[in-house]
């Protein structure tokens, strides 16, 4: 099966290296920049281009842009013979229907950075396809690569990715908070390192609401308000604490 | 050396279990609620209270009681001779001064759920001291249990604790919605646990700072608008995403 790749992000690179490694054949990469489009080619073994109009021909086009782009990318692109697939949580199967006769989506369900290597394999994989036809060949795709394949419609899949921004990116930001925090009184992030690990292990043979710990899940007001005070040169951080803090507490008042 | 420990929560069944295994001779557990204490010093092999006028002669009293219930042990126990220890994030060690000739802080960062067995070698421990023969038995405890023992004032102390609400606690409730988003519309919590595990993975080698991705990082308004459309029953939930994606826009637009 030939494929081309249609972008050179996080979720292109990754996504081609594990095609690389499969029995499906990349044939080219596209990307506005020429260089990362060449970067990622040469990884991967095959063409380069800059321009939607000098497409290889092939069983498969695999659209790895930010949303925003997509409409203007499927224009210039214009329709194609072979399956048309995109990789957005957000946007609708719907949106890229015109440009081909059969359509799918592949959305992995990860947190891709270029520079660390991922076991492809142990992510999930959702899928939503067209037809029949598409379901089969994009199924056959993502269990290629991935040990978790599963079909939603785009409406799930949407609400998938509110639920994972929350999980991972506001996560991950919270972490952030947590580093400067410590570092604007020379601590280093380090010493937090073994917790974030346990907090994220805990949840991987639990839910979440079985190990809340900490000053508002024991109602320890004297502990919230001394770091509410804490927090005072900071309002979007105060907030932060507050709106969380009366999270936390509402859950536990309701059981 | 010999040592009551004053409490049966979390913190003080993971601290006994570990001095349990070490050098140190818990002789006896007190908590106000006798079958807990009874439950925690069977497992101790040692006596159980639940009159803190009746506590044992021992070196070492260590404290490990709600924050807010603090200032009533303490004056229930009376001055004792041998070396006084609480266990809090949040209180300065002065509030325990008072009630002996020597005494410390011994704080344990890591979310300590009863029935989830931890390696507490792995566990850093913050200690702090009245003076040099306190700091001497506080970090000797602290060394026998665990293989990162840093001393810190009452000060970095409170700060690493609300470092550590937002990275463990405030992290933990981001998880709590995110199965709840799922819950509402079918889906599993099982699906996100592998995002879960990767973005904690992810910053044990670098800083979150280096590693966020998702649509506020990217600058994708058109799915952060979606995404905020969905969220629109449930106020809390959409002023979090208004806060935490705010944050992230600022972070990456300082650079």
């Amino acid at each position: 099966m030939r494929v081309v790749l249609i972008g050179s992000g996080n979720v292109a690179t990754h996504l081609g290296k594990a095609l690389f490694h499969s029995e499906y054949n990349v044939v080219q990469v596209y990307s506005r920049n020429k260089a990362n489009a060449e970067l990622l080619a040469n990884e991967l073994e095959c063409e380069a281009t800059d321009n939607l109009q000098l497409l290889e021909e092939a069983d498969i086009y695999l659209l790895s842009v930010k949303d925003d782009a997509l409409p203007a990318v499927l224009k210039e692109m214009g329709p194609k013979a072979g399956l048309l697939i995109h990789t957005s949580g957000t946007l609708p199967l719907e949106l890229i229907r015109p440009f081909a006769l059969h359509t799918a989506v592949v959305y992995p369900l990860q947190t891709f950075s270029k520079h660390k290597a991922l076991d492809f394999l142990q992510i999930p994989i959702f899928t939503e396809a067209s037809g029949p036809e598409s379901a089969q060949m994009v199924n056959a795709l993502a269990n290629a690569i991935s040990d978790t394949v599963l079909e939603l419609s785009s409406e799930q899949r949407k609400h998938l990715h509110v639920a994972a921004v929350f999980a991972c990116n506001f996560t991950n930001e919270l972490y952030a908070i947590a580093a400067d925090i410590l570092k604007s009184h020379q601590l280093d992030f380090d010493l937090l390192r073994p917790l974030i690990q346990e907090t994220a292990a805990k949840v991987q043979s639990q839910l979440p609401e079985a190990v809340q710990t900490g000053p508002a899940r024991r109602g320890d007001t004297a502990t919230l308000a001394e770091h509410q005070k804490s927090l005072q040169t900071n309002p979007e951080w105060q907030e932060l604490y507050t709106v969380l803090t009366d999270g936390i507490r509402k859950r536990y008042a309701q059981q």
